[in-house]
């Protein structure tokens, strides 16, 4: 069961309240013998620090990240790495006045239905501070994958209503665009509308949501387990647990519905490294296994719940309230943004694990 | 790891390939003391077969499913409940001549990367066919449900362009509507559109794709467990584990990204019954929780993967050719059709796993 | 929990009871590119048969696995592998009269309080008919492990008081000598005071105990996991879930709690084919993890729970009562002899696990 | 997978090394609600420390445990608990010198076979410091079973040759005198008699082995589930999965196998509670599920690896050499001492999860 973990062979568990001692991630499965760099989850974690711009929260976050078990000598041992960060600049007083108001878009009402019971501090478990660990658990995952040679990237695709359909072609030169836009967003652009329209609604004391693409490349066709492990099933499932998440897309998705199946399939092609497909509609598998070509998707985000401007809402009582956020909270005008390295994390964890359980389809 | 199983306390494992002796499924963790009505599975599985009208596969399936154990006297024992249905019909040799052939769209070249060898006759384990196991389980989790008074309902939205936004206002007349249209779709206008559709795809030897909304009701608030076993991210993987889809989303789904805060956010009132919100944009849940308001989403389909049109491709040894399906093939124009029985089907599971894990979140 | 599978990626799920339709296994996780023998089925199937001689029970059960799934053109094709054993010879009607009193050393008062109600019939779902599930499973296991020069044997050590402490040296012969016994014990002499032994119980009415000990060679060092998962951890697992088992061993098991450190260690040496123990107190395993010396245990059996003397019980009204068998019931005088098969399918499905877990240890 | 992880819906995972920042456990499935006592998992965790006196090792592990997540106010949140106990007291240069051999007993060699590399520092993940983790799981474990009325307690059985058959009659008295025994055992004359042994063990530079009895009262009928997720299976696990452990029983365990029918099984009689049995040679278990009897069960320790006596071996070189304990090493002359508070914890985390299991038994 193990609510909190996810993964068969590369398994992580997440722990931690947005207020408490810390938060962290155990792994366990990864391989001996893996050189770990704690530099590369310091960098992927600061990918998601909030308080770098506007653009994202104001708290800062100065996470650094501790592992306490699993490598020695600077290489995996195959015993579980665990991995902590410590909670600094948590103020839960402020909290205290809206502790009994069920917040709209949030998770307060459904874990006290739940668990009878609510750790109200910062949103407690349900805050999306726990994405920390995602990443530090990516950023081990990516290592791992590197090994094999698999990269995985992804990038902001839509805020509010604005869109880009723009996909990578020379893939280092798309990921340092991506890099340098203060949305990773690699369409300058793009970023320049979406910018505006993140400050209007900031102005506006309200919220915009969000698409986000994924994109490896370097997958050995044959990843992915029939029937209920297949690739787009976990990536899916990993997707969709990523908090204020509501859709998920492989290859064309919802397109793929308007479209008849003499323009959706993927013709097969001979090359030089071996049969590809003409073009990739598919998303990169078939049947729940990889084809080798480039596995992309999209993950949808809801405009983030915390706004300034008030709203109706009912507390513990039942009893007719206003909610307020309290002057001078701290939270993103669009959860997306902050979400990229969230969604490159859960889809090396998904990849990390496929190539594990690959190992066992054959003799 | 076990990749033919899908849930945790209810878990169902399939089992069985297109052309062979037989499929099935094996049902553990269904609790003792359910009544369990044969009768329903062979409705169940009634609307999934193919050959009813000219909009899905002439293939005749007689399905007759048969419980070999974990039921006494009519009622759930608590032990493995084993489902079989035996395979009619099957004639292999028309796979014969494109056995070497990469189908596009198909699975056959992924399984042959995985595991070295494939069972092609009739797509194997890859068919569509292994999902009359699923409603089958399916049927048995309704069953479960609707003691808990839990009920699943599923429509096609979409086929091709042709799309329809109605919702359920009267369940019981909905459902009537629904179960009248040829297609599962419940709007009579749409139905038409649709059925025009498919019939210029067939006359082109084209196939069409198509969106399908899944709707229950009666969920008490709390069901779904943070953080990776969240109920969307269950229902995405139940559903992306579905033969030939390429989407899922809950509540707005992709359309949350376009909206703001103040508007996506659904405001808590008391009601007779309880808190409940006003709107369901979220549709039905919040932090991966049931919040007791109607559990909603929408799930993508592909056009048929098999079509009448010739196509480019290449076979096991690289060499390129054109795959052309055999005259009198068996195939349906729109898989998303009878996927309708499967989508509630999955979704019954996910719930009737829910609410066997929530009886551990309280002391 | 799926309460009726055993195993990670090796994995069977066994179903089905006593009087029902029929019984059997699905197996999940074996390799694509076995060649599956149908007829090691039987054979192992056989030596688990009942009414060999009189030392068994005279339960005819003409047990004919069929395939019904996971293989193809006679090699294993990596999806679920389903065996099944239709019931034929069964006579519910005997059970009738004794349906409501409790049964002494039987699992129906507990089945009955776990679950609400009882499929009574035979002892239903835990009745010893479920071992041959395990055995065809664990026929197939075999096959596995012969690919990795591994073997698996077992054998009677002790009857009632008659012990034998006979260990393979030639494995061949040792072989032949157990299966030429009626009692599968190597040791003539044994065997000889065992009937003996039996025919006395039989006579009064009454059973007998027994212990199997199990020996495997041809492992690698380093199978098994650490810290929940090792190899002596799953055998005990695996033993204890088997009917009638009261205790397992590993190596020199409770013998070891009288021996000295200088005695019990085993002090590695190096041979020709790498390093070794020079004895193997140890039983194979150190840490969990094999050491590549053979792997061989004890596994205890309680003696047989039906006798033919009446016992002291009370019914579900909490009646007081006498249980009686009736006249002419079929049981074996001890279990311990049936269960030899048994204890090698279990240790086999444990090693099976173990390698395919194995091959993610590395990078 | 998860090899580190243990339970189903009470699932623990420990992680962290013997010489590393620190070792814990993770917690996933306690339900919400519980009051958490952080002074008994101390309590608790005193017991197993070394130190206490000359029977055990001298090495000085002040244990404290902290609670970084999971409790809010006192009480289970039902989100996970990670309970951190730091290392101290940790000098490794005292293991340089003797990291390349293979150390009887120990397993070194068979992670190096495993892993490719081992973390030598004080025996790495292997040591038996991971059982500080257990204990302090355990403690959590008991809190949840007490809420039930479920009651675990343990005691030396057995040092070296000498034995002890007491059992509890007066269960407070019989726990008083355990407690105040420097060797966990409950009569004074083996106490008397072990603690000689174990001098002259020591003098000898040499260990011994040892036996635990556990008991557990309070469990209702009904706990466990077949078919491999018997109590006993799970116990058998549990507890062969604690370092140095050799053999388990439940009930009367090999000696059943030299009883009859007639003497092993236990009637059935009406007591003022309801259905109990006359005599408990089944140790509390009928087909896998708590007959409401105590659950008793004993688990064999072989003597501690680590002795003062030189002993043949060979090093990664496969070259012959002596190992011989530097002078001043801190080892335990009898590790089963101080395994009783690891079996109680094992113990009661089997339990706490058939409890939670159980609740899915019925509708």
């Amino acid at each position: 069961m193990a609510s909190n973990s996810f993964g068969n062979l590369f398994r992580i568990t997440t722990w931690g309240e947005s207020h408490g001692k810390a938060i962290g991630v155990l792994i366990d499965g990864c391989p001996a013998g893996l050189p770990l760099d704690e530099a590369i989850i310091h960098t992927e974690l600061k990918k998601r620090s909030p308080g770098k711009n506007s653009y994202t929260s104001p708290r800062k976050e100065e996470d650094t990240a501790e592992i306490l078990s699993g490598v020695f000598e600077g290489v995996t041992t195959g015993t579980p790495i665990m991995i902590v960060i410590k909670n600094h600049d948590v103020d839960s007083s402020k909290y205290e006045p809206i502790k009994d108001q069920m917040r709209p878009g949030h998770a307060n009402y459904t874990y006290l239905k739940k668990y009878g019971l609510f750790d109200w501090r910062g949103g407690g478990r349900s805050s999306a501070r726990e994405t920390a660990s995602r990443v530090a658990a990516g950023a081990v995952a990516k290592q791992l994958l590197k090994h094999f040679g698999i990269d995985i990237t992804a990038w902001v695709a839509q805020i509010g209503e604005v869109k880009t359909s723009v996909q990578p072609n020379d893939l280092t030169a798309f990921k340092q665009k991506t890099a340098s836009s203060p949305l990773f967003c690699p369409d300058e652009n793009a970023t320049h509308e979406m910018t505006s329209a993140i400050d209007k609604a900031k102005e506006e004391g309200d919220s915009l949501g969000g698409v986000i693409q994924f994109f490896a490349t370097g997958l050995p066709a044959g990843l992915g387990d029939p029937m209920y492990e297949k690739l787009e099933a976990n990536l899916a499932k990993a997707m969709l647990s990523i908090p204020a998440t509501k859709g998920f897309e492989i290859g064309e998705g919802f397109f793929a519905a308007a479209m008849q199946g003499s323009e959706h399939n993927d013709s097969f092609t001979a090359t030089q490294s071996g049969i590809a497909t003409k073009t990739n509609h598919a998303g990169g598998t078939l049947g729940g296994i990889s084809t080798g070509m480039p596995l992309t998707g999209r993950v949808a985000f809801k405009p983030t719940s915390s706004i300034m401007l008030p709203q109706e809402t009912v507390d513990t009582e039942e009893k007719k309230t206003t909610f307020q956020l309290p002057e001078g909270s701290r939270h993103d005008p669009c959860v997306a943004i902050r979400a990229v390295p969230v969604v490159e994390a859960m889809a090396a964890i998904v990849l990390a694990d496929a190539i594990l359980m690959n190992r066992n389809a054959q003799l």
